[in-house]
């Protein structure tokens, strides 16, 4: 049967509740200090690589979607990350906060050293966004939708606890902050408005739910390779390694 | 500069002396009976995925292939995996080790309770046959090189140490140590006629790292959800559940 639009908006936010990412130990041990420096160096460099896959899914989305209206709606997403004159953009400020925490920037945007997992994980977004339903795409993206509570938890933590947090440093939160709203209301609408079968409800549950395990996943990798006992791929970044020159 | 074809083929084995999964701590665990009847499961569900999907692979790699003989010489994977008149193939004999482990064959053959990283690190592997150069996908299955050696160790290790061990239940690996070896002897010749410059030897390289990489995150992932401190991921096979009828 059919929901109607706010039992299933009711259901996509019980789906955050329950599987979203702010629930991972490693996000705990993040926000409330427990990371070594080297710890919270492996999370920048990984987590580099979804910033930059982002951009690289929105314009694969954009790439099959025949209206102008929703393609010029989409479009702000790809400026965010990638920047205009006017803004440096989401990847250029998370390379800031690479500086910061005192690795090397060239290496983190070389996404040398990023763990397998990590990849795997990113890709699978890219390549869902790319092969699936619109529909399916629009409602994997809505996992913003948790988002600015674990960026708001996220930036109060890292002030709290790390030297290197700094209004400059965590420019990126700060900027998702307003950025993140404004892109999941129009992506939730549209979803409300284009799932209107229950199989398509199904869809795009099963989507959200497919894209909370790609969150999840990363974090995983990272808990894995670097926490205690840390267990680091072959290939994969070793702690003390590319630091900025100033650190070395 | 261009290496001789021997010179090629030692690099491709040092990579294997390096990154293949024999070395990953889990195995360790798996061959020295090491593991709880739980963890012998979860290695049984999540391998069952990489199973299924290696004819998806193939069948990838042969719809892009123009050489009918390529494509003949290719034809037996999928036969091996799927089965014929005359053998039953190695999806099903997996399944006879998911009996013989206890855990229901109809839940390992949904392929419901798969870990994310699993699935990921898998599909990634048969998107890249799908789009990659037939150099790199060929170079992709050379792990075939150094799989003779682990299944002749696990054999001797799950016989000597679990009590399902014994030739109905292990017939996959056992079938493995005379089909492996006709594969991969297809396959080496052909990346090291076909690697002709070092601008092919390096991307043969490079993909046959990849393959490492998805054989090791597969087993990082069964590694950090099963194996204590475990971190089972929302969705995944929760220890004691689903097991064979006969045994709860």
């Amino acid at each position: 049967m059919t929901a109607s639009p706010a039992e299933f908006e009711a259901r996509l936010r019980q789906i955050g509740a329950e599987r979203y990412h702010d629930k991972h130990p490693f996000h705990h041990l993040l926000h409330s200090g427990g990371c070594t420096p080297d710890q919270v160096r492996a999370w920048v460099i990984n987590r580099f690589y979804y910033q930059a896959s982002i951009p690289i899914k929105d314009a694969a989305f954009m790439s099959r979607v025949e209206d102008p209206a929703l393609r010029r709606a989409w479009r702000s997403r790809i400026e965010d990350h990638d920047g205009t004159d006017q803004n440096e953009g989401g990847i250029a400020r998370w390379l800031r906060l690479a500086d910061a925490v005192g690795v090397d920037r060239d290496y983190v945007a070389s996404k040398q050293g990023v763990l397998p997992a990590s990849r795997f994980a990113v890709d699978a977004y890219v390549r869902f966004v790319r092969d699936k339903s619109l529909l399916e795409a629009v409602a994997a993206s809505l996992t913003e939708l948790f988002a600015p509570k674990i960026h708001a938890a996220r930036i109060e933590g890292l002030l709290a606890n790390y030297a290197f947090a700094d209004d400059n440093s965590l420019s990126y939160f700060r900027n998702r902050l307003s950025e993140a709203p404004k892109d999941v209301a129009f992506g939730l609408a549209w979803v409300l408005e284009h799932a209107n079968t229950a199989e398509k409800q199904d869809a795009a549950a099963a989507a959200l739910i497919f894209k909370t395990d790609v969150l999840w996943a990363q974090l995983d990798a990272l808990h894995a390779a670097y926490v205690t006992p840390a267990r680091i791929p072959p290939g994969a970044w070793q702690p003390g390694t590319f630091l900025r020159a100033a650190d070395t």
